[in-house]
């Protein structure tokens, strides 16, 4: 066992996908999972995501090796806060928030009553549009990207420390600034998102009986819980806003094409996204 | 059996899988497919998803039943006419062009030499980014929506006998018009592959190995075969555009809540959009 005890706050999706993970792989001899529902809390427990419960912070928090906040956005930062509290000497915070630079910032606020204890962010890319522990499964984080975050806070074995711990759940770790983080993501999470739900919003719902496989896929992630994304879109607003600009470049060319009636202007426009597309999911041009 | 011969011009993803459903569901005696490509006729042979091949398509349509027309939309109008040429008295000849003003309308100035001989324009919306016999399955079509087109030239027994036929395979059958299905069909599957195809050129290919399953699934599509749906976008453009500017104002929307920094307007769409997009998928607000 690498860790004696983990302790996960907020056992959802991520949370518990985590500590299935981490008793799969015998990765600590003890996950404690911190609730604020009653109802997850027997959840979880059923379910064996955690090995022990409590709705009490500190009591959660007390002697964990590694604390991860799987809560979320906007309500990171105040627990990070609440376990740096009660988090024994040398601990290790961490969180999954999907968005980095204002809990980053956030976080270099607080003032550390222990300075052995450190704070790394972290951002397991993977979920779905389902919430809540009833869907969360043992492998949801391999082969997932996974990325952590330097910043001029972060100690550098308290990075590796954290990077190894995601790695050692499957995950395939990078390292970046929360910047150069908020800009990718915005990217390639928060813009299908984006569009996603502008797509459904687009359909009138007689019309969406004669939806098959393309449409459903195109919006899968606009079953998403609304209040964890409007979280997210506006705690990222910034990099949103510039990836919504760099889409809508892509969206005028394709749709002036098609306007001019041009089927090689079209066409052209077409073979360049699938042909970019394949090489990142087959790795090569198919 | 209910037809003693069905013959499937174009065996590729679509009527590879329609051969391999009416083999299965013993539809018909045999089922004969015409092929333009020797390696194709050999993968389709090899698949079973044919019974009988052959490169001539006056020796594939003679006392066919019913004759299918699965190949790329721009080519239907002519094949449809060589088929009639050959075709016995009582034939019915359909397709399954993703558009169908164009196909219809070009159809209705062939001149039909045996009058018996009926022209059914049918849609069935099942496929996937994939092209080729090779991925042909014989359930790709068991609850798909598939719409059947009425017009002014399209007699009630050929309809009736076309829509029976779809739904022997499992199919959930619409009748409407061609420009029914154009408007319905640019919202529910044009359109989103317009926005899919748009995300991924406008995300840097050294950004998206950050990329997880929900850039996958929303971009799923624009792995699809460039000319095949440039041709289709071209064929039915004045809907795609319309829907395109049903788009840019659900998106507009969105971008302006966020812009604005208004969590709440951002919720209220985001949530709107989840609750109808569940309503679809589970059948009720989730």
């Amino acid at each position: 066992m690498k860790f004696n005890r983990i302790t996960i706050i907020g056992v959802g999706l991520i949370g518990g996908s985590i500590g299935l993970a981490v008793k799969k792989r015998r990765i600590a001899k003890e996950v404690v999972g911190v609730f604020r529902r009653n109802s997850t809390m027997k959840k979880a427990l059923t379910k064996r995501a955690v090995d022990r419960a409590t709705m009490n912070i500190r009591e959660g928090v007390k002697g964990a090796d590694i604390i991860i906040i799987a809560s979320p956005v906007y309500s990171i930062p105040s627990l990070v806060h609440e376990a740096m509290r009660y988090a024994k000497e040398g601990a290790i915070i961490t969180d999954v928030g999907s968005t980095k630079s204002w809990i980053m910032e956030e976080a270099a606020r607080l003032k550390k009553p222990k300075n052995s204890i450190s704070f790394v962010g972290s951002h397991p890319m993977a979920g779905s549009e389902h919430a809540g522990v009833e869907f969360a499964k043992y492998d949801l984080l391999e082969g997932s990207p996974c990325i952590v975050i330097k910043s001029k806070d972060t100690g550098g074995k308290a990075l590796s420390k954290i990077s190894g711990f995601w790695k050692s759940l499957g995950a395939r770790v990078s390292v970046m600034t929360s910047r150069e983080h908020d800009r990718a993501i915005a990217l390639v999470s928060h813009l299908p998102h984006v569009v996603a739900f502008s797509l459904v919003s687009s359909v009138p719902l007689n019309i969406l009986k004669y939806a098959a496989e393309g449409f459903k896929d195109t919006t899968r992630v606009a079953s998403s819980d609304p209040k964890l994304w409007a979280d997210i879109f506006l705690s990222n607003r910034k990099e949103v806003l510039k990836s919504a600009r760099a889409f809508e470049a892509s969206y005028k060319a394709l749709v002036k094409a098609l306007s001019a009636g041009s089927y090689r202007g079209v066409a052209k426009i077409l073979g360049r996204a699938k042909r970019k597309r394949d090489k990142f999911i087959y790795g090569k041009a198919a």
